[in-house]
């Protein structure tokens, strides 16, 4: 088949107007957000999409206000002409790119919501995200899920979600989608998106697509190309123990402690320093000691200069 | 001219339905959310929503998430029938009238978006707001304009902006409006949700109305009914004073101090309560020490039951 040039759009009202100009043409319209750097399982997210509206945009924005200052932001991987090259070869292709330049640039001079983006007079705030203007008449408005975003992973980061919350409430309201994917690799992010469509009302479905891993069993990741040859087969850990302890439920182990243990010695055996291993309810993400309904088993794990994630649901 | 009946719409998927129906008719929706028990002050609102916009939808909803629970929800006053009245007594009236039953019931069972209101199972938080279900499952997501919320009925109210940001968020979502306006008498509320809509990226335009008052000067409230006649001869105070400050600073003086103790003093002489009395930046709301630019002077008094607001813009 041959490939498809999407559109690449850089401008935020640009990209709302493509948006209904297609659906008052009757068309539905699915959306993936990325940070760029695409893999099979941002691929994996646009075949799901295509399942579920009649045109794909995919957004490609590395989000400052989700690093925090001491994070890997300036390093973070990307390959805007190979990222183009994936999306055209995914089936059906992709109809538009958005790729803005900067999300929290507001310019200066009073626009038409009345905000006005002021370089001094402002008192100067202790900067703690990777974002740019913190005076008078900056940025100011967060999103937050704030039971949900307080463990797993937000207790290690604790801006992460607000500004994943937040740039995903700015892209929804600039691509005003009928459907959006989330990966369920990023299971607490997948569930805080949730949480906030609905608590929000945002006219949305939103989608949580399967794991992709690779053919080794490491689930995809940008990240991964921290990783080396030697420090992968090691990771491999990760995904072995979570299955193990699949297994092990299905067999009758019904205690958190127990199975996380057998997890945190797997991992630390294989030469890796665990984040978190932690075995919550699907839908509050709180602990569980014993499992009686629904889990889903997190862990984030270092190794060598990557923090890996990966999860496996387990439903009895 | 004769009155017209708004369609009263009581469900959010019924609200967006009509909406989209309308718009995919090239009409345009103009907005205004209201707690009901309306006055001219509102009325003033729909005629200019009716300036902007083909259709005109208000929302009456006493939002109770914006109440701490000593506040006053369970008394604030309500006349749904004579609201209507009113409304259709509107120069081309208003098209829908939106009065949802409980924005904050996501009912049970497994949404549209992954989301479950559990009513069990979930530790119990310390409400803090008179809002329904705090369990793992309950409403969860917030809308924070941070800076903007801390000043003025910020210090003594400190979950209403919050209250208010996550219910306009959720409005503007379920309505999905062209334009909204509010009332310059919240001049805060509406600072914060300019620039709310400015950093979430709404493709809506916000439109500050310019404060109503009854014929002898107070600024028009739903709250004056608590005021008794006694009260409110001395409640002009208020507006009577910030007339003066606004002279005053024609005249050339640009001290707050001098002008703020002079209005404090006003009022507490005429038997009010000062809650606060101050002069900040009209976009930052920041307050100002000597007045060298737009600013606007903003308070908040009590007479007996009522906690009064009023404000004057000072354009230098």
């Amino acid at each position: 088949m041959a490939a498809r040039e999407p559109e690449i759009i850089r401008r935020k009202d640009e990209m709302r107007k493509w948006s209904r100009s297609m659906r008052a043409q009757g068309k539905t319209i699915g959306f993936v957000p990325t940070m760029g750097y695409l893999h099979k399982g941002h691929l994996s997210l646009v075949n799901e999409a295509r399942k579920h509206a009649d045109l794909i945009v995919v957004s490609i924005y590395v989000n400052p206000a989700q690093f925090a200052v001491s994070e890997d932001l300036s390093t973070y991987p990307s390959d805007f002409n190979g990222d183009l090259k994936k999306l055209m070869s995914a089936t059906g292709g992709v109809d538009a790119v958005f790729n803005p330049f900067d999300l929290y640039d507001y310019g200066s001079g009073r626009g038409g919501s009345g905000g006005e983006g002021r370089e001094n007079g402002g008192r100067k705030e202790k900067v703690e995200v990777s974002c740019a203007d913190e005076t008078g008449g900056g940025h100011d408005t967060w999103v937050r899920v704030e039971r949900l975003e307080k463990g797993l992973c937000g207790k290690s980061r604790p801006v992460f979600f607000r500004g994943v919350a937040t740039v995903v409430t700015k892209l929804f309201n600039i691509v005003e989608p009928d459907v959006a994917v989330f990966g369920k690799k990023d299971y607490q992010q997948w569930r805080i998106i949730c949480r906030l469509v609905r608590d929000l009302d945002f006219g949305i479905q939103i989608i949580g697509a399967e794991i992709v891993r690779e053919d080794d069993g490491l689930a995809m990741s940008s990240r991964n190309v921290y990783v080396s040859p030697d420090e992968r087969q090691k990771a491999l850990s990760i995904n072995r123990s979570l299955s193990e302890a699949k297994l092990a439920v299905e067999r009758g182990q019904m205690s958190s402690r127990e199975l996380r243990s057998s997890v945190i010695q797997a991992i630390e055996e294989a030469g890796g320093k665990v984040d978190y291993a932690e075995i919550v309810d699907q839908e509050t993400l709180e602990e569980v000691e014993e499992i009686k309904a629904p889990v889903v088993f997190c862990v984030a794990a270092w190794f060598g200069k990557a923090r890996l994630l990966d999860n496996i649901e387990i439903n009895i």
